[in-house]
């Protein structure tokens, strides 16, 4: 069979494959990740990569996805492209996986460094069958092997492994495979399996969102990444944000269904990750959620209730290591489910999950990380301090409550911006428009405000002549696209309600940062980095983040958006035990400050309402 | 209401009471332990005492157990028998509990030290309610409450119990009880009760034993045993003993009837201890099991298929703490199963109780214990080192394997004796005898050989002139009861063919004692004390067992017979996270000697094949 080479920019990080395999498996094999929301069905649209050098055959779907003028360009899906000859291929940035940035960064240092290890091991042994001189027993004879593999003094075992032991020693000729993992006290076998299967130990690394839950299937051997999938959230049908889904679950309904609904969401994930990667989903022995304190609570079954009242306290901020079965998790029944820890009721693991992606608490200068979703999140600190807030944001910014809100995916609105006078917008996958996502609203608002559409207290000027500009009883709102263009033949538009929403959850967001800055007593200037993420997609427009008022008005190359850190921070502990455990250690570190019961952060909020910000003085790279 | 002194004899111990209550409810009360094997109802006769001073009602249900004689004499059943004035009782040792003089002894010293801590603790929390201030999790409250009570650093907390944390907590003001034990790496809270339920907390220690299961409840807080009760074991019909029921589970019966009999067994003891004692078997957190290596495996479901076949494996010597809910025992399915450590396949749980309990592993001297059941097990140590072995005896000595063998229960002949020429027998709760127990076999056989019935290799002397001599195809028996005198109306017999059983039986534990005390080096006289452990009732006859050459030929003040120590041993580790760590202990040290590949054995059996020994020094004492 004949290999090839394959170089991929900007990684600038080359390959060698067969004949025949796609690019996006070239890509994976190079540890090069490209988005792959359909898995590789060719039919989201987001692995899009431009071939520079070397011929490709053209592709069947690719029409679709692409116009004439970039199929000249070498444009094609990576996900359904054979390579047959030496390929340059430029991975274009809304083609990276979610969180490439911080993912290939972390997890190519890892394998480096022989202390890590990830929180499930699976570790072949063959031991040598009993005599009269040495008789001990089935489970001593593993854990005396262990031993001297691992060098733990102890194993623990579950009844249900231990049950099978014996049969399981014999028929596999003592050749057996012990998955074996770190709980909080000491080290357990989990499972034996007959033979050499240490090369098959995948893990899941889950983000559970309350928009959507998203979920990585790793190699725990290799350290790959082997898929990612994401859907909505099926717990929307009771609510669409944690507070009325709490609602829900302490009233009438109870806390079932929306316990079993995530469990839902993630078993089809798994199904389908499973599917396409070819695994046994029984070979899956390690789960590490990460989500807000609400979304981990219903992952495990807990009540919520507490959470939502004054003084907001949650069941647990640590959780217990669960075996999968306890859950009905489509996975190893014997394997582990880890729940990133808590901070507080409205600091979740998702974000515990993001400063430990960050690294923010491993360096000496003072870093930020701004997790906008439903809640804005702040985390401010170094490796001697952490603090935190939360605010309440609103849906909007993760495609909920405005009118022609969606969630970042095909067919959403996700840039927008004036040309010579005219408006051009840009969708997810290159569909017709279906709605606008959390970074076309940015755009959105910055591009009205700074045409002058809008004022700087978010009203339209309705005297404006702009054939964009209509009403709905009387109440003005933007045609974004028009009828003609979108999918439904509804026009996409945006209304002053919207830009009252969108005002609101900027505020809050911007407010809850300039707290918390404050009361560390620190300046904007002051904090090295700040990392932004949130569920935007591949895209976030930082300059017109800034100058909406959003994010704090310092030098574009001390912010990085980082995309879904929780989704890294979740992946990051299933390669590391160290890693798992420095979560628990921030979880417990950091200082949550209740803006709830917190005046100065009132004042700000109020001062925030407005485009870009009452004290015009805090953005002076504001031009409009 | 009135009260009374019960002064108990031999104990010397007096106990107030109120008017009403049962001499059997007075004895517990004083830490005197009496017989209940029917559970308080009256039917098993076990609890005969006799009043020496003071007025009692004739109840009854005496008539069917006591001569009129008897009845004359103030003979009563503690059970059955009210208080309305000053009493003086005494308990014959016969209506001793089968453990009593370990039992009393031990549980008696364990209240003194403070540091002496049940295997489940229940501690009532109150704790202080959430405020803007105190908002840490719901867990992490009671952690801290706990942390200030145990001392503990940390307690981890099953899935269940979290889930139901939040409303227990809030539905009860905030005032719970914690259930927390230890388990092999740290602490763990096993349950949440509303309110003050500390004084709740009860405990199960259960001998699992081939023949019989018998469990006795323990209320963890006063340290007193509530009830005994003991059943046949259910697995019977799969096989009198280990093997056959070895053979049953891996064959094509599987293991599963096995594991479920046992399990039967314990609950039904369960359902009467609880009713009798008036408690919610929800209320028992904690069972400790002790019984020999396979019926340990039978009771987890482990399959104890490699146990049978040389090199004699077992699954596990040191078992994992198992919730009871796994099992499906009746109690609260949330507390915990632990069992006692075996240290080999045929040295199993009950004798590394039974080592706890005669307290030889604390001492400097010497001490052996001999435990007779279908095998023979021999355990010499002290404080410093441990040796045991075990010897196959077969089932004869708790009633199986002979004609009319039967276990120590009401009917069965427990004692034979000439007197003045003229058989005379006794029998369990002096009823129409139904067959001989393995008390009652020892004192026959002695019987027999010396009145030159049988000749010292056991064989009969067929022309002696005795009415009792009789044949069967030739074959000679002898009539211990005649037809007229039983229950069932045929003649309860010994047989040639049980004689030879008996020797082979009482020569293989001879065998085993006599090969491990050369083993080490001693002499007889070098042993301090032999502690014969045993499932023959209340009683043994100990000149008797050592005039047919079962149990070495010492001094009788060095020999004590200590009942079911299984049970005892069981009961200590109930009470004490100590002792059941102390268990561990003793079964990681001590050292196994297979005999089955130790050729003196061999020669020690065939010269033990006699009465009471081919070589008769080691029988000075013996005179026939």
């Amino acid at each position: 069979m004949k290999t090839f080479t394959v170089l991929f920019i900007p990684d600038n990080r080359s390959v060698q494959v067969d004949e025949g395999v796609t690019i996006a498996e070239a890509a994976a094999k190079a540890d090069v990740f490209i988005n792959n929301l359909c898995g590789g069905e060719g039919v989201c649209g987001q692995c899009k990569v431009q071939v520079t050098k070397g011929r490709v055959e053209p592709e069947e779907r690719a029409g679709a996805f692409f116009s004439e003028e970039e199929l000249d360009e070498g444009f094609v899906l990576a996900c359904q492209t054979e390579i047959h000859d030496d390929l340059e291929v430029v991975i274009p940035p809304e083609s990276r996986l979610e969180d490439a940035q911080i993912m290939t960064e972390e997890a190519r240092a890892l394998p480096q460094d022989p202390k890590v290890t990830p929180l499930v091991r699976k570790i072949f042994l063959e031991l040598s069958p009993p005599t009269a001189e040495d008789n001990i027993s089935d489970i001593e004879r593993i854990s005396r092997e262990l031993r001297k593999k691992l060098g733990w003094h102890s194993y623990d075992i579950s009844l249900h492994c231990l049950q099978h032991l014996s049969t399981d020693l014999r028929d596999n000729d003592w050749k057996i495979t012990a998955s074996v993992a770190k709980d909080r006290n000491g080290y357990r076998i989990l499972k034996i399996e007959a033979g050499d299967t240490s090369h098959r130990n995948y893990g899941l690394a889950v983000d559970v969102g309350t928009t959507t839950v998203v979920a990585q299937l790793v190699d725990l051997t290799s350290r790959e990444v082997l898929g990612v999938e994401g859907t909505h959230n099926r717990q929307a049908r009771f609510g669409e944000d944690v507070i009325s889904r709490m609602i829900y679950a302490c009233g009438k309904g109870g806390l079932n269904p929306l316990h079993e609904a995530v469990v839902e969401n993630i078993n089809g994930l798994v199904e389908a990750l499973a599917r396409n990667a070819d695994i046994d989903p029984k070979q899956i022995h390690v789960l590490v959620a990460a989500g807000n304190t609400t979304m981990s609570h219903f992952l495990l079954g807990l009540t919520p209730c507490s959470i939502r009242l004054d003084p907001y306290v949650p069941t647990a901020d640590v959780y217990p290591q669960v075996p999968a079965r306890e859950i009905g998790l489509l996975m190893d029944p014997e394997g582990i489910v880890e729940t990133l820890p808590s901070v507080a009721s409205y600091v979740g693991g998702d974000i515990v999950a993001g400063v430990l992606a960050c690294g923010m608490a491993d360096r000496d200068e003072v870093s930020g990380l701004i997790d906008i979703g439903t809640n804005g999140e702040i985390a401010i600190g170094n490796n001697e301090w952490l603090v935190c807030c939360s605010a309440s944001a609103g849906p909007a910014f993760e495609g909920g409550g405005t009118r022609c809100g969606m969630r970042a995916t095909r067919g959403a609105i996700e840039k927008i911006e004036f040309v010579e006078g005219q408006l051009r917008y840009e969708t997810i996958g290159n569909a017709a428009p279906r709605g606008i996502c959390g970074s076309g609203l940015i755009d959105c608002i910055y591009e009205l405000v700074s045409h002058g559409i809008i004022g700087a207290d978010g009203k339209f000027r309705t005297d404006l002549e702009d054939d964009r500009l209509c009403f709905e009883d009387d109440i003005p709102c933007y045609v974004i696209a028009r009828a003609q263009e979108t999918e439904t033949g509804e026009p996409v538009v945006i209304t002053a309600s919207d830009i009252d929403n969108l005002i609101k959850s900027k505020g809050a967001v911007f407010a809850a940062i300039k707290s918390l800055v404050d009361y560390i007593g620190l300046g904007f200037d002051q904090i090295e980095t700040f990392y932004v993420a949130g569920g935007f997609g591949s895209y976030l427009n930082i300059p017109k983040a800034i100058a909406i008022g959003l994010i704090p008005d310092i030098p574009q190359d001390r912010i990085q958006f980082i995309g879904n850190s929780s989704l890294t921070g979740a992946r990051l502990c299933l390669l590391s035990e160290e890693a798992f455990e420095k979560a628990v250690y921030i979880s417990r570190s950091m200082t949550n400050i209740e803006l709830s019961h917190y005046q100065p952060f009132m004042d700000e909020y109020v001062a925030a309402l407005f485009l870009p910000h009452t004290n015009r003085r805090l953005f002076p790279s504001v031009t409009y």
